[in-house]
């Protein structure tokens, strides 16, 4: 337990923002007048880069790694590149992962009463399972090195470690022991998602993964082929509880899986490494809706939560593992009671579902 | 046009030998007695590598590149596999791809009428696309050689080539000109779909389509980074036309596609080079169905459809493009009365569907 925890604060780009100041608030309002955490505002994203030539200025890195989690908005702005065409603005979240060595992206994947699923004869608590996605390496290990030949061939490389996969793996036998929501058949279960048919680096993958399911014999395990996962994720949502995957699939199945319970303004993710978490919703910077007041903002406030319980549990701190908890049940409340934005198809602005999610908390407190 | 057709027709693993079997019989049943068509088997797969160690024999090598088509059923079986722990029996299809050149993966996504789409309020019509694949380099450009370092380490190239996009590129805008069923705003539209914010290679990928697209003023285009789109096919697959996407992405995407309009069973593709084409289902060989007569034999009776249209157009033969006409409108109507297998929630057999099919089409001839 520490008395004052460090949150360093990233805004960041387009809809970011918004989502951020909601989701401070929220925790704010969870936590009530003697909450231990202290907010710092630090820059970074495109729009920084346009007015600085900086995407991520070492001060903001620094901040982030000295503090005991970061909360970010969103960032990027679509034709903000760099010369090998690639996005300025992700820098701060594509360094963070490695140089933090962020190693496991948590995203939780739950259909709330309220939300109307895009799949037919899908209801609440149906859909319940996390996609547990390798952050460190991967395909996504080629960012910033690939090589173009003379302007005729381009080359990235997939890189997956024993040591990589061991970890992640772990993790997701870890995940599947706490998850109290089991899925329906009641089984614990870790999906391994590969493409070990094809390709040398994923049969690696699913036989490291093997090796260390035999450590966890109380949970049940299986294989899916990444193109069968997709399938799968819309055909029978309700048969997962945990998937692990490599970080390329894990970011085109984690948005997949947030279509099915909402779109991406319903997906919170948690990037945790050995020392630092890293805490922001899974979608992008939506300049397209940026500053009508309009974006969802409850895919950062249950990211936020995700932040509090990580920190409660590592500092032992029952206070924000409950305040967690609090934002989770009033997020459902409020979801229930028809408090949806636009893209939910409702007509609430970021304001008023900010305001009615902050008053629910001080009514509990 | 010629007086006859040779079809080198592969049977595989599983359930192919039923379904390669039904087509074979629906493509004599709508050409009628004086059939160009000449078929002859030659064996491949993962029970041919169990049986002799090989499992794409040379000589079925050569006759399929001497052939004027290729039939598949479908390949490979879990757990025959080679050192690296990749699939012995994908050879027939992975090899065919790369030595033939086969670099378009022409993939259609309907939603035919009597058939239940997973995604609520959509129906027959809605959803009518194509994802086309690039088939010749990319991720897959890795397979078999990959490295492995000291069990430590594995390592996987993706490679894109200017020559190898154009193509792909130029394909899919001649494809949005051809198509009839236009998406149902009017639009032809041909997306790019990449992950150009993050890597190199898919950066390139883009700006290739880019530079394509000033010669196609007439269809429109747009970008979605591939994780965008993967939810973009759950949540608006009426908005598109033309998709068009390296190797690996075109894999996943077109699963997850099939996934909408009935399930792998009725996702039908077309594997065309310069001077071969490779017609068989985009499903596996469902080992755990092989054998017992139920499997959905339209993925691939669709399939050799495309055979006869690209044969038709490629030797100018009107008989072949009609009877591929004929194929699909027959489907069209068994499904639509209800004959559908158990995949479609039916409990018509292979038999009873193949046979239907036939009948239709001898009386229509
Ligand atoms: C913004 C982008 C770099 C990021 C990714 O590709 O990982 C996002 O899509 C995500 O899923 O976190
Ligand atoms: C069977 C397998 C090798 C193949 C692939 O991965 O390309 C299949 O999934 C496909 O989509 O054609």
């Amino acid at each position: 337990m520490k008395h004052v925890y460090e949150i360093a604060v990233v805004h960041g780009d387009g809809i970011g923002p918004e989502v951020c100041a909601a989701a401070v608030e929220v925790v704010k309002a969870a936590l009530g007048s003697g909450s231990p955490l202290r907010f710092t505002e630090h820059p970074a994203g495109a729009e920084h880069f346009l007015k600085t030539g900086q995407s991520f200025p070492e001060p903001t890195f620094q901040a982030c790694r000295a503090a005991d989690a970061i909360l970010h908005g969103a960032g990027g702005l679509p034709g903000v590149v760099y010369a090998d065409g690639t996005e300025a603005g992700l820098d701060f979240t594509l360094r963070l992962r490695f140089e933090l060595d962020l190693y496991a992206n948590i995203r939780p994947v739950r259909l709330f009463e309220g939300v109307q699923s895009p799949l037919s004869g899908v209801k609440a608590g149906d859909i319940d399972y996390i996609i547990l996605r390798e952050n460190s390496e991967g395909l996504y290990a080629a960012r910033g090195a690939g090589a173009l030949l003379r302007g005729e061939v381009a080359v990235d490389t997939l890189v997956q470690t024993r040591v990589g996969i061991e970890r992640i793996v772990r993790k997701a036998f870890e995940l599947a022991r706490q998850s109290n929501g089991a899925p329906r058949d009641g089984v614990r279960r870790v999906t391994c998602c590969d493409k070990a048919n094809v390709l040398r680096s994923y049969a690696f993958f699913r036989s490291v993964f093997d090796d260390v399911a035999k450590d966890y014999p109380d949970v049940a395990t299986e294989h899916a082929l990444v193109d069968a996962m997709a399938m799968h994720l819309v055909l029978k949502p309700g048969h997962f509880n945990v998937i692990v995957s490599e970080n390329m699939f894990g970011d085109i199945l984690s948005d997949l899986a947030a279509a099915t319970v909402g779109g991406m303004g319903m997906a919170p993710s948690a990037e945790i490494g050995a020392a630092n978490g890293f805490f922001q919703a899974a979608h992008g910077s939506a300049p397209d809706i940026a500053g009508k007041g309009i974006a969802n903002p409850f895919g950062t406030i249950l990211s936020a939560a995700s932040m509090l319980d990580w920190l409660g549990l590592k500092h032992s701190d029952e206070k924000l593992s409950q305040a967690a908890e609090r934002i989770r049940r009033v997020t459902q409340a409020c979801l229930a009671k028809g408090l949806l934005s636009a893209d939910l198809g409702g007509t609430s602005s970021t304001r008023q579902i900010t305001h009615s999610v902050c008053d629910r908390l001080a009514a509990a407190a």
